[in-house]
This record gives structure tokens, C-alpha cells and sequence, in this order.
């Protein structure tokens, strides 16, 4: 049941803070590989669980790994929990493709429309800054971000309240004066849990958290965000 | 890979503390019901991992909803994410399936073997003591244990540390004393990075994680691995 319309009257935020993979960048493309390779449709869904699961397992023991080294751990277990036998090198060609993925076609007209109004506009992301940080460069989104965080300042993965802060800090803001807009359920819930505003982009095999509070704003696309966040005095 | 020699020298462990859900109780009718109404044959792995995922987002967000109501709420996540209508009714039913759980066949004579030979033996789950002590003697588990925790005293699901000291604590002896025994790769992960031993139940569509420390031991079942404990000094 997507909610488009506005329950609180906050005003604008400060800030809008965005996660990355799959908010912004399309995975889909990838999706379709890792579901091809391994023969099952949500092949892919369950590596992106596990690659989430096991970053917080990272959190909960005290230990770092970033979410490359995560992603191709899991990457591993995967083809070992469906038994599929799948050569190290076609599990690195798979993981890579996180490399290689576009912004979904509503992205930049949505940024250009908060841009346009003022907003304030950054990144914060689970993946290493020195990936993350030239592919945002590469398809054209980073001139949109005033700056890009990465949870590797903090070695705590989202949705641990360390990255939300530590980027609000960066900022120059208090964290209720933050928007989180993602396409994740355990981001939303994060954000929320941590004192920041949320934003839910309903993107196609999303699902919010039910026992998390529920965001202010919930929309299809970056574009219709957009267009209920100008409205806001 | 499995490993089944003894890598290390330590001698008999004080304590064997047994995780309960795939490691001692056989989930696969679950497994089967589950992917058969999602018509997906790794519906039930996605459910899983993302019952995981969740419970360490509530850890990493200070939160505790019990093991129960978080496998009801990624229920519904998982049939919003294949994009399948499963009524209310029938999801609730299929993750009540997790209290009809019946032991591996290894299972008894593993438990059997380890208490002929003098071990002291307890359980440590992440599901509720309210639904899982009771589960345990129904199915005839629970006369081999001197006791049997649930992270409910802790509110922290595994692999955070605090259940495992805890039950340390409870039993009298130092965490580098006790060897957790489980099927997943995160208690594992857990056990080892909190300073407990660990042995792993390498039960099909099992996977250890590839970035945490290697486990003393790894069987395909608990008799064997029993057939292993029994010899140490």
C-alpha cells in the first residue's frame, strides 16, 4: 500500500540523503545474470539478503570486511547453499557487475527537480568509497551531491546509527533534520530508529520493515518523491 | 570442504552448547511447504536469511522483537518481494510449521553418544524460550540438556556476543571453555569471534562464511561429529 501523501508537517528537510545501489543505480541487469547463472529466478535476491545479513553479522562481532569483500564472500555461499558449482572467476564477473550499473531512467530528472528547488543533496552508501565514488562520477549523478559518504569512514554498515550520524555530522546537521530516501526496508528502519526523516522509493521487489516505524513519504519512483518534496514549505 | 580431522589440541570442551533450529531440528518439511506455495524452490532460503537479516537489523538498531514476530514480518516481506499474494492467514500458518520441527535422524543417537561419554551439554537459540523449551521436550531433545537458553534473556539475537557469554555465565565456565555446535555459518562466525570454540553441522544448503575464522571441526552430522569429541583427551 504505497502512501503519497505527506504525514507530518516537518517542512522541508536540510538535507536528503541517498543510499545508492538500487535506489539510485539500477541492479537489474545483474539480477538477471546471477539468476541466469545459477537457474533460479531469486537467485540474486537471496545473495543481496545474505550479502546483508553478513554485513551485519560484520557489525555484531566487532569485524570489517567492506561490502565488495562481503558481496563475494556471499557470493560463494550462495553457489555452495544451492549446491550449483560455479567457478571463482564467473563469481567475481558477477559481483564486478555491481561496477557497471545505470541509474534507473526516474533518477536524474528527480535530482534535477530537487536541485532546481535548493535542496540539499548527498550520498551515503554501504559500498567502499573508492568504488562507489567513481562510478557515481561515471554515470553523471555525482555533480548532483554536495558530498558522498561512505560506511567505510565509520567501518559500521547501515542501519547501524554510526553512518546516519557520522554523515549528519559531516553535514553540519542534527539528524532529525535529515531525510534517508532508499529503496530498502532495513535503511528506512535505520534511518527512522536513528532520529533521521525517511523517505521509501517502492521500487519493483521492495518491501518495507513491518515492525519498524513506518517513513514520512513512500512513492514509485525519485521523480514522484521529488514532486510531493518541492510542495513542502 | 568439510574438514572432519581435529585441527586443534585443546582437549574436551567444558561444555557442547547446541544451537536448536537446522542444527537439531529438521526444518526440510517447512522448507518444502514454503517453496511449493511460492512456487520457488529458494523461497525458504530467502525467508531464512532474511529472518537473519532482520533480527540484526533490530540488534544494530537497539530494538528486540522476538525471533517469532520477526519470522512472521519477513513472511510478508518475502511475498511482497517475489510479488506473490499469500493471504495473512496462510503465512502466519507456514511459519507456525517451525513449532512442528522434528529431529535430524542423526540426531538422538549423536546426543546419546556425547552423554554416555560424560559431556555436559546445553542449547542456545535465537527463537523465544516460550515456543522453543516446550518444542524441545515434545520432540524428546530436552532430557539431554542441563539447560537450555534462548537470547530472549539477552535481547540480542546471535551472533552478537552476549548471548554466548551468557550462557557461560549460566554454566559456570569461560566462554573459551564452551564449543558451540551449529549449521549456520553466522553462529559459527560468532562463537569463534566471541572466543568460544565451534564445531560445524555441514547439513545440506549449508554454508560456513568464507571471512570468519575456520571451525575445529566440521561433520556432516552429529554422530560423526560425536564419533570425533568422544575421542579427544
Amino acid at each position: 500500500m504505497p502512501n503519497t501523501n505527506l504525514n507530518s508537517n516537518k517542512g522541508r528537510p536540510a538535507v536528503l540523503l541517498f543510499d545508492v545501489n538500487e535506489t539510485l543505480l539500477d541492479m537489474s541487469d545483474m539480477q538477471k545474470a546471477v539468476n541466469e547463472t545459477f537457474g533460479n529466478e531469486l537467485a540474486f535476491k537471496l545473495w543481496f539478503a545474505l550479502l546483508l545479513e553478513y554485513s551485519l553479522v560484520e557489525n555484531v562481532t566487532n569485524t570489517y570486511h567492506n561490502f565488495s569483500e562481503v558481496g563475494q564472500a556471499v557470493m560463494r555461499m550462495t553457489a555452495e547453499k544451492i549446491g550449483k558449482d560455479i567457478p571463482e572467476e564467473k563469481q567475481k564477473e558477477l559481483v564486478n557487475m555491481v561496477k557497471e550499473t545505470q541509474p534507473h531512467p526516474d533518477v536524474i530528472p528527480g535530482l534535477e527537480k530537487l536541485q532546481q528547488a535548493g535542496f540539499r543533496l548527498a550520498t551515503l552508501t554501504n559500498s567502499p568509497a573508492k568504488s562507489s565514488i567513481p562510478h557515481l562520477e561515471k554515470v553523471g549523478l555525482k555533480r548532483f551531491f554536495e558530498d558522498t559518504y561512505s560506511v567505510d569512514s565509520v567501518e559500521k554498515f547501515k542501519p547501524h546509527s554510526s553512518p546516519y550520524q557520522y554523515a549528519a555530522d559531516q553535514l553540519g546537521v542534527k539528524l532529525e533534520e535529515v531525510m534517508m530516501v532508499a529503496a530498502h526496508g532495513w535503511d528506512i528502519a535505520g534511518a527512522l530508529r536513528a532520529g533521521a526523516r525517511a523517505a521509501f522509493i517502492s521500487r519493483p521487489g521492495q518491501a518495507l520493515y513491518p515492525l519498524a516505524p513506518k517513513p514520512e513519504l513512500t512513492t514509485p519512483t525519485l521523480l514522484e518523491l521529488a514532486e510531493q518534496l518541492v510542495k513542502m514549505e
